[in-house]
């Protein structure tokens, strides 16, 4: 039946005004009053009776609105997740974060498409509040898109590319860490200096080969890049096939640890020197990065960090405040390699 | 307000008895209508009317009872998910056979008190329908006790110690794959066996040990026997150990192969020959048996198939069956360490 006098319906706006408190404190309240005072819990109640105001009909309803755990929403495969020490050091950092907020973090594997379909409908279910999205390939977008379109709250380890503007994320400065990675190899009189691009679909892989190009300037040479995909195995690939086309190269910066350990396998069977005959270079410091020999000068990322600001801005927007974009300095790791 | 003529409450029964279907089929009904006939479940809902059954009121009521999806719940640190492959591999397997059923799988990291506790929440909260209990050290007592009392269903990997009529499970034949390869190795005529066993507040490490001990039964010597916590470092530290108080061994077996692969690279550090001085053995067949040199001789455990006899458990207790025991054959695997 419509109603023949139709009003506005009361919004949460409404109820901060009524009770003198803040939209965040109001969102807190309706969302199971964590974080909240007694006295101001009573004003937003009262308020709330007073105005009439009820939560959208979509959401759960209030006595359960929170799910109260967070979803670390791994879109790659199981053998990456467990070969690539990236994602178990923002996996620890998350857990830790969560924790200090009482909050248990939920491992969802969404690397395939039906993985994705379930990981969704487990969120959207109201399972977990919001979803913590590391690696974002690009040819995820319908992924990315039903999740905004869930109204998920979302932070993205690395830029969403496609969702720039739509989901908030973390990313370490890619671009300018690899331009400082350069910067230095230079500095040390290297003349050729080639680069073992992360996959050309992920942030990462883009951002790091931009900084590589730029800092190149017109020295930059397309011969000398390869693009690996991460994987060790896929290093060694990419520094046979740059060591055929420039046997004179003399340094190699790799967009990770785990390809720059592959190239440098493959300098010592080719019988060269590192770092005499050719500087090696990485990026993450990974475990990885003092277990080869010599021992990989790298840039490094802050995983720590990063894993804590996504957890923080993930509450934000759970809260319902508008979603930010953070990008966090990097950091050069000089060791034995270059 | 008490009724004054108290009547018995519909149960279950009456429902499966009214309808002129099992009990399961009523149960599965009641958890969302997978696996049921329309027909069936027509005749079911029927049924439920006429009786006026009522779920349990603490049960989660009807249109919503199934989350749909299963907790692989790993009570270990963060670091031993990444370090031990075990924990992979049965992940894989778990989350592959659930994948079958078009069932999202869910990590929940229950290592410390704080995280059991936070597991234990989202699970009564009805976030997943049931546990994969995977690792069950002693002294996880109060969490498996927690998850019994709340009636949460839960199959367990290896005995759950303490649990053992409560909890259903699947486990390798620690003991009969124990006593398999302390008959292989006399076999080759070694007379000095020792054992790393693994941490004897597992079902894996007591049982490995007492196959280990009836297998050498009068040669049994306590002094051949040194514990480790299924670490490659603890594997290392009890050959050093057993080295120095039997300088004779000339094999050893140890409760799995990242022991194993410590006491080899201790043993060709003291210049012992393997497997010519001391043969070596491991158990599990992880990535790490085909890595070493000479590569381990080992016990297969089926990983594959304990995680899909698990998840097939879980689903059956899940729909209201009993929890079944079950344990799975080793299998020997000849390499070149012994």
């Amino acid at each position: 039946m419509a109603e023949s006098t139709p009003r506005k319906r009361p919004t949460i706006e409404d109820v901060a005004r009524e009770s003198g408190v803040s939209r965040g404190t109001v969102s807190r309240v309706l969302n199971g009053g964590h974080w909240v005072s007694p006295d101001a819990a009573a004003a937003v109640e009262k308020a709330i009776k007073k105005t009439g105001f009820r939560a959208n009909p979509h959401a759960r309803n209030l006595a359960t609105a929170r799910a109260n755990s967070i979803a670390f929403l791994l879109t790659e495969s199981h053998e990456r997740l467990f070969e690539d020490p990236n994602f178990s050091a923002l996996m620890r950092g998350a857990a830790q974060a969560l924790a200090e907020r009482d909050l248990p973090l939920v491992l969802l594997m969404a690397g395939s498409d039906d993985e994705q379909r379930r990981a969704t409908e487990f969120i959207t279910a109201g399972h977990v509040d919001g979803a913590l999205l590391v690696s974002s390939h690009r040819g995820r977008e319908s992924f990315l898109g039903e999740l905004v379109a869930a109204e998920i709250p979302v932070i993205a380890c690395g830029i969403p590319l496609g969702y720039e503007r739509r989901i908030g994320y973390v990313s370490a400065d890619d671009l300018e860490g690899a331009r400082d990675m350069v910067l230095y190899l230079r500095g040390l009189g290297r003349r050729r200096v080639a680069h073992i691009a992360g996959p050309l679909d992920t942030s990462g892989g883009t951002g790091r080969l931009e900084g590589y190009r730029l800092e190149m300037g017109d020295d930059f040479d397309e011969s000398l890049v390869e693009e690996g995909d991460y994987s060790r195995t896929s290093g060694e690939r990419a520094m046979r096939a740059l060591l055929e086309r420039h046997p004179d190269v003399d340094a190699v910066f790799a967009a990770n640890d785990l390809m720059a350990a592959g190239a440098l396998d493959v300098l010592h069977a080719a019988g060269r020197s590192v770092p005499t005959d050719v500087a090696v270079a990485g990026f993450d410091d990974a475990p990885i990065a003092t277990r080869t020999s010599p021992e990989l000068t790298t840039m490094r990322q802050p995983f720590d960090r990063i894993a804590r600001e996504m957890v923080r801005m993930l509450l934000e927007v759970i809260d319902g405040q508008p979603a930010a974009r953070l990008t966090m300095p990097t950091e050069l790791v000089v060791r034995g390699s270059a």
